[in-house]
């Protein structure tokens, strides 16, 4: 068996996330058909992390592992011209065997988009949110250094049954603003349900002054998901990197 | 009666294109559509010029006259609180009673845009014609020059019954390669029925190898439809820019 390493960028705009279900379409589900029809043998890939209903990669990793004669380049062409247009392989290539999408990662990297101007860029609607309200960034760069280094992000996990550790370290934390654009780039170990989305959330309240900057601090010591900002929505989150050593 | 000028941009992918249809949804009717029931009358607006269907605008430019109390304030928030998203209203202002969209536009830009790699972008998989071939990108740009001037364009006319002149000067005619993408900007005072995506599929011709650069002198010299390449893909094309006096 061989082990493959692939990088993909898909639109998640029509799936229920990446996480193959039963029912309906996910990225997971996609791939791992187109995949099993052109090896002709069952393929499982795992992703470096799910993505949820409607969230963005521009590169996403995942591994698989399949026994076949056909080369690298003989996959990616099948690959590529069997999946949908909303799916992109970026590479594909042999790893080695100890490679895995999800445990090897070392960091990943999150960029949400927030279109902050009274007309919408029509191209690129479907990967932002449009938010056209006055917006502190003063005050949003500040509240977001207070994420930086490894805090309990309990608050920020849309499970409220989550057993494991809440505790992440986040490395990266930067408002951007451009024109009308806001780029919020967010850096971490690892991020619980929705984290990214209840973060953005969050900063936002800040910045219409609804949250204190002071109050930050306070959300970060494992308290209940209430205590943090409005989950932002899906469409304006995309999975921008992942790093490995 | 008032006389308003607008600056709009659209994603034209599922559109039959500019112009008001009996049956069908088109940019001009449903911006009509909206308009009349702002402001309760009946509103027919004119654009710089019509766009095929399936072919995008970053910033067609329209014209139309209404009587109303409402202030450009107020109807620009209600157009584009009822506009579909994929249609954007960038401006709304009110005109010189003598400005038309067309018969006062001096040029117009457009960009056609090609992805000359394998993986297509998958964002911006809509805006753009995939041709993952190989293209000869000098005899591009030196075809590309052949276009300038003040030319008689029947061959590069959709519509074979065409009565009027098919004489135009084309000020600009650019090719540029930026990573994986490949941008055709052509400037000029008029256009005919698919002009600028003949000139693509010609000049794409010549990339391949297809054509020579000398064969185009030939072509404009108002010789039959066939003489000219294949018409590019609608998806590629924008209206980018018309530009007034």
């Amino acid at each position: 068996m061989k082990n493959y390493r692939m990088e993909l960028s898909y639109d998640g705009t029509r799936y229920q996330g990446w996480q193959r279900l039963r029912q309906g379409e996910t990225i997971q589900g996609k791939i791992e058909q187109v995949l099993s029809r052109i090896l002709e043998q069952n393929v499982e890939i795992s992703g470096s992390g799910r993505t949820d209903g409607g969230v963005h990669a521009k590169g996403q990793v995942a591994n698989f592992h399949a026994n076949t004669n056909m080369t690298v380049e003989q996959i990616t062409k099948q690959l590529r011209h069997y999946l949908p247009g909303d799916i992109g392989l970026l590479s594909l290539e042999e790893a080695d065997a100890r490679f895995h999408a999800r445990l090897s990662a070392t960091s990943k990297t999150y960029v949400y988009t927030i279109w902050n101007g009274p007309c919408v860029d029509v191209f690129r609607r479907k990967y932002l949110w449009h938010l056209p309200a006055d917006l502190n960034l003063e005050a949003m760069t500040e509240a977001s250094r207070a994420f930086l280094g490894r805090h309990d992000f309990r608050s920020f996990c849309a499970n409220p049954h989550m057993k494991k550790s809440t505790l992440r370290t986040i490395t990266g934390c930067d408002v951007e603003k451009d024109g009308e654009e806001i780029k919020i780039t967010v850096t971490g170990d690892g991020f619980l349900h929705h984290m990214v989305r209840i973060l953005v959330g969050t900063l936002v309240e800040v910045g219409l002054g609804r949250r204190e900057v002071a109050e930050m601090d306070g959300l970060l010591r494992g308290g209940p998901r209430s205590l943090a900002g409005e989950t932002a929505p899906a469409s304006g989150l995309c999975l921008w990197q992942v790093d490995y050593e």
